[in-house]
């Protein structure tokens, strides 16, 4: 692939850039043979393709390596939590979803297509997807909102035989962990002996924690918009009380001020913001991931004051956590290896992977690779394929 | 497109041929736009997308002209009425989706998608299309077994405000009109002086009735499995009690010979057999239509004995009913046209539009152009288009 990593892109975009794009969509389908004489036409469609449809009904394994479905990528959302908009609905989320399927193509090799539904009810988008299950390979969940977006996944996991993945949980939460990987390396920091502040318990502040705890960090705190998660809170949701129960050892009581006093390092991955007072109050050599998107919860060059590493979720300054260091990777590398589910195991190989490829070259400006480095999705996808098996 | 009219598929394809070129299926999806800056990226994906999708909320009108979905025609199957295979399942049926797909594409210049669904049941089928509303722009049904598929597509055109058409139906329809139109130019009958058989009341046999029925024809006598179909028969469900009191004027009662017995043409939509004695009954100059695939109900060299005209579904020999003539410029000129149906009008205008560009060289060998003929959906488009006005 040839790329442009030089760019800073948002000067040069232009409102009229970005509309001009989009007419007509950002997809396209393609015959993947001609079909342009008879003898085609007898191929790919009626006299011979009635073989192919009887030998699939004989042996129903034939569909994986005969159809184009056994590594075709859904990417469903019901627009109810699309990037920063909220819930602006299936039909206005719909471009969204087509960059996200040209994205899998782009940088995992993938087909993918969007289906975006009129309905949030979380049963009806099991159903669905369930009746449309012989279509598809994998299930890429997006921008759906929490509290629903967990109970979703879960259900859906149990329900289809084949990856599915919440990308703005999980995305997100492996390249989290793979910048913090590298970032406590430059900080000189032990994972089992931070504490990291979650700024924000929705689908990514959830899965960040989650990841954090299997990866073995010494203590989180999740502060909502209520103030830090503990035991004591009785206005928790049942995701939330769950972590409650597995965060904030020393039951720190507060808001995000409480929280940072002392934290070795912060996840912003809501739109609150960070105060520059607060931010003096974490340890020494601090890291700041403020990850809100397209306004970080502190600028970097405020960050850091009072840190030894600063990522943001933007290309126009140094480590951008972008979750299209991981997605394309997990789902390329989960259909490779046949794998029936997205593990736990197999996330966490997947955020190695990617700290390993900025280790060589590692400093404070790069903890993680460029989301256009050709090394990327090969790296993600052989490791998420070995802790498959 | 080059095209290569002369061959003589059957010969040369094997089963090696066909099972190859179905290796990891027949579609795959590419990105309208090159995704390998981080400027590409941002105009196509996170932050530029977030405009569109602002824009479409505020003005849902733009969901039309800023996505793929309004422009996009899935290919619906239950899997319940495969080619001649018959109920082989959703999954079996995918290879024959996609085979579709892939020809909107190539010959309707429109997208496409294959979605097979893993369920019968009419209202789970309507209700799923109502949920992926905002995903497409029209609906092909395929391969939808009679008589659940009259249903289905009625109650589907009344809850989609798109193009839904039953492929099997209306696309084999309006090509027996169009063949119909000129073979009986060739053999020197007039429509509303001429007695058609249908032998077959499935999806195919029903809507052939209907549309030469609206062409004028004189009469129609539709032959299922138990006979012709009467105002006496007692046996028939809803779709054929209807069609019983707007064919058969004469009150034919008996079979295919009795139905045979006097009229000027015969189309076969079922695998029942003509027997010669049969058609030797026929009018003079009459018209053969053994649309039977792979096995006609006739062979043609047989039907000539008793025919001015014969034709059937197979490209090896002339006049060949391909519903690759209509649907591809049916559903582009309603999507050019932005009509929210297919009417009647529409599919007769379709049929007009086959018919006139093989009058130039109309002979008993030539009534309908080849499937590969480039002027086709051009023609039909065109006229479909302003059929919707």
């Amino acid at each position: 692939m040839s790329v442009d990593t030089s760019f800073n892109a948002a000067a040069t975009i232009t409102d009229a850039d970005i509309f001009d794009a989009h007419i007509g969509g950002k997809l396209t389908v393609q015959s993947t043979m001609p079909l342009t004489s008879k003898r085609d036409l007898s191929i790919a469609y009626t006299p011979g393709v009635a073989q192919v449809s009887r030998a699939i009904a004989a042996d129903p394994a034939m569909h994986a390596t005969h159809t184009w479905a056994s590594r075709l990528v859904v990417v469903v959302s019901d627009g109810t939590a699309v990037l920063g908009l909220g819930d602006i609905g299936a039909a206005a989320s719909l471009p969204v979803m087509e960059g996200k399927s040209a994205l899998f193509k782009e940088f995992g090799g993938l087909d993918s297509i969007p289906l975006v539904l009129n309905t949030t009810n979380v049963d009806e988008i099991i159903e669905t997807l369930v009746r449309l299950r012989p279509s598809f390979g994998a299930v890429n969940l997006e921008d759906i909102s929490a509290p629903r977006c967990f109970e979703l996944e879960e259900r859906l996991i149990e329900a289809l035989d084949c990856p599915v993945m919440h990308d703005d949980q999980h995305g997100t939460a492996v390249v989290v962990l793979a910048a913090l990987i590298n970032a406590a390396k430059v900080a000189g920091k032990t994972f089992g002996q931070m504490r990291v502040v979650v700024s924000g318990a929705g689908a990514a502040g959830i899965a960040v924690a989650e990841i954090l705890i299997r990866a073995g960090i010494g203590d989180v705190v999740l502060v909502d918009s209520k103030g830090t998660i503990h035991r004591d809170r009785d206005d928790l949701n049942n995701i939330k009380a769950k972590y409650a129960a597995l965060t904030n050892k020393d039951g720190i009581i507060g808001g995000i001020r409480e929280a940072l006093d002392g934290a070795d390092a912060v996840v912003g991955v809501s739109s609150s913001k960070f105060a520059e007072e607060d931010l003096a109050q974490m340890n020494d050599d601090a890291i700041i991931f403020a990850l809100s998107n397209p306004d970080p919860e502190v600028m970097p060059e405020v960050a850091r004051k009072y840190a030894a590493v600063v990522a943001t979720g933007r290309s126009d300054f140094p480590n951008q956590i972008n979750n299209v260091l991981a997605f394309p990777g997990i789902f390329r590398g989960a259909l490779d290896a046949g794998a029936r589910r997205i593990t736990p195991e197999m996330k966490i190989a997947a955020a190695h992977a990617i700290a390993a490829l900025a280790e060589d070259k590692l400093s404070s400006d790069y903890i993680v690779p460029s989301p256009l480095d050709p090394r990327v999705m090969p790296a993600v996808a052989a490791a998420v394929g070995a802790a498959a098996e």
